[in-house]
């Protein structure tokens, strides 16, 4: 079997720790492996399997050779480091907002819309966490009944914000139950014990980055771009998974046994769903778990052709890591590498 | 001015401690006080601003001479409990869910549907906390503009479901920081660093009781019986304050600035919205404001004559034990006692 050359940016952060990860855990044809970091990071060791690997910050050269490029960096470090592999010949496959609505850039679940990859020019997107879960669900719905418009409420963990995120949640939390005072620095407000219904920045239109990219990038990888979306983004104390509460309406009728042998039926979902035994996605259960959880399956009686469901999913790994090293598995297999 | 006898039925109960805090707090012109609950918890001392009070179990001649009975026992309590009082020529303010769907028992929030007193039959319902603080928005929308169709997911703190409920939070939330195993009781799954689907028991419909209640509750409020409302009610771990995501279809149209300055005019409704300077409502702002805070206004771009909001209220005070005072007030002021 060919082996590639893969190159990890942002190696040191959650979600790059994660992609090493992925790509051991599902034994991705490496040959040689890079990872790379900010200069601050540079020189410090990462174990990956029986390798211990040196943090290297961007050189000149650092992408000659590389095949796919894994970044999650942030938008900054894409825009300016991406075209450096491109240059080089390689792929980036970008977990980042940097290029993700660029006409020229795939934006990917390889189970929804792998097949945007054919015509790909060496940088991909990896869609936002809250969205890759989502579509999951709303790909099997379009198909079978035509989608007409959702109503998205989500419940997201404080990982999705990265390492210092999650500290400070458990900082806060420590400090709250010794009775002291909570300090905030990554969130601009306590999260221990609460919830903050902003992630990213506002919008001129008052919506928040991460609603209007449930919205555009949705209706970019479902090929909708007309498709009826409001979401609302909320940051709860939670570690990992996220949490979503959708209502979707749908172009026809629909029976309910017929929406959960659907789902049961797709790849990568797991169906949750016996209220009577209280039984339904969680998403604790998403740590170790690369499925889209979904249950709390019911009519919405309140309009036609419509249903409310509740999935979570782990956002480090199906919403971003995880995901990402699927768009390059696919890249191998349909020989677009 | 009039005093009344006031008893406090469940009066060792989270809420039933801030019904006493409330009437001390607005000065109700009680003449005795009595405070009672089970048989396990007679004989207990309870401070009330200079007295010490015994707590009571029921007995034959308990209601005696009461006037008003505030009551947040449970449903089979009230069942059990209420006829007595109404016997004894009091009125029974009613925190659970006995009788809230009866039509001989009104169903009110002061502000919002203080009228539906007048005829009481000496027994009123204090209807479900998620719901009083999502009406004391939707009476002015509903005044101004008619309501078409709301769709709901909330975000709802511990202390909903009681102390043991707190005190599992907090218990949960040291074992996990701990390392340790984390045990459930009160709560069917983990709490602490996870959100449960769950709220109430399941009805026939895959709906939780919860959820049907902010349909119904809020239909026989605003006396609009066919209003379309659907909801998904999800548990947080917070422990104070039920925040809200509202998305809500009008008959008519209207501008963003009319319904931004018709809440700053609502009695006890606090517009915090200023996305620049990321304020919005809180559920941690709630734990000593009385008031329902609404934020996130925007314009819903997926369906016209719609817009999204968030609120977050006491699910103690304006939720339970402040209503229920209101209620009594109410009573008092259009000499219904």
């Amino acid at each position: 079997m060919k082996k590639y050359n893969v190159a990890v940016v942002g190696a040191t952060g959650l979600v790059g720790r994660e992609m090493l990860k992925t790509l051991s855990q599902r034994n991705f044809p490496i040959k040689n492996l890079k990872v790379i970091a900010s200069q601050r990071s540079a020189g410090k060791k990462i174990k990956f399997e029986d390798q211990e690997l040196t943090v290297e910050a961007v050189q000149a050269d650092t992408f000659a050779g590389i095949d796919i490029a894994l970044f999650s960096a942030g938008s900054d470090v894409s825009k300016e480091v991406a075209p450096l592999v491109k240059k080089a010949g390689g792929i980036v496959v970008d977990n980042s907002n940097a290029f993700r609505m660029d006409p020229d850039v795939p934006l990917v679940v390889p189970e929804v819309n792998g097949s945007d990859l054919a015509n790909h020019q060496q940088i991909i997107a990896n869609p936002n966490c809250s969205t890759i879960q989502m579509v999951m669900l709303l790909k099997p719905l379009a198909d079978k009944y035509g989608l007409k418009r959702l109503v998205i409420s989500t419940y997201q963990a404080v990982s999705g914000a990265g390492k210092k995120a999650v500290d400070e949640l458990f900082a806060q939390t420590k400090a709250h139950l010794a009775g002291e005072a909570i300090k905030n620095e990554k969130f601009n407000h306590q999260i221990a014990f609460n919830a903050i219904p902003q992630i990213d920045v506002f919008l001129d239109n008052d919506y928040t980055k991460e609603e209007m990219k449930m919205v555009n990038e949705t209706q970019k990888i479902l090929h909708t771009p007309e498709l009826a979306i409001t979401a609302t983004c909320v940051r709860i104390p939670v570690v990992y998974g996220h949490g979503e509460s959708l209502n979707i309406e749908l172009l026809k009728d629909f029976e309910l046994g017929e929406i959960k042998t659907l789902f049961a039926k797709t790849k990568n979902v797991e169906l949750v769903d016996q209220p009577a035994a209280e039984k339904y996605p969680l998403q604790v259960a998403t740590e170790n778990n690369d499925n889209v959880l979904v249950g709390r399956i019911r009519r919405d009686n309140s309009l036609k052709n419509s249903l409310n469901l509740w999935l979570t999913a782990n956002n480090l790994r199906k919403g971003a890591a995880l995901n990402a090293v699927q768009i390059a598995e696919y890249l191998i297999e349909n020989e677009l590498v």
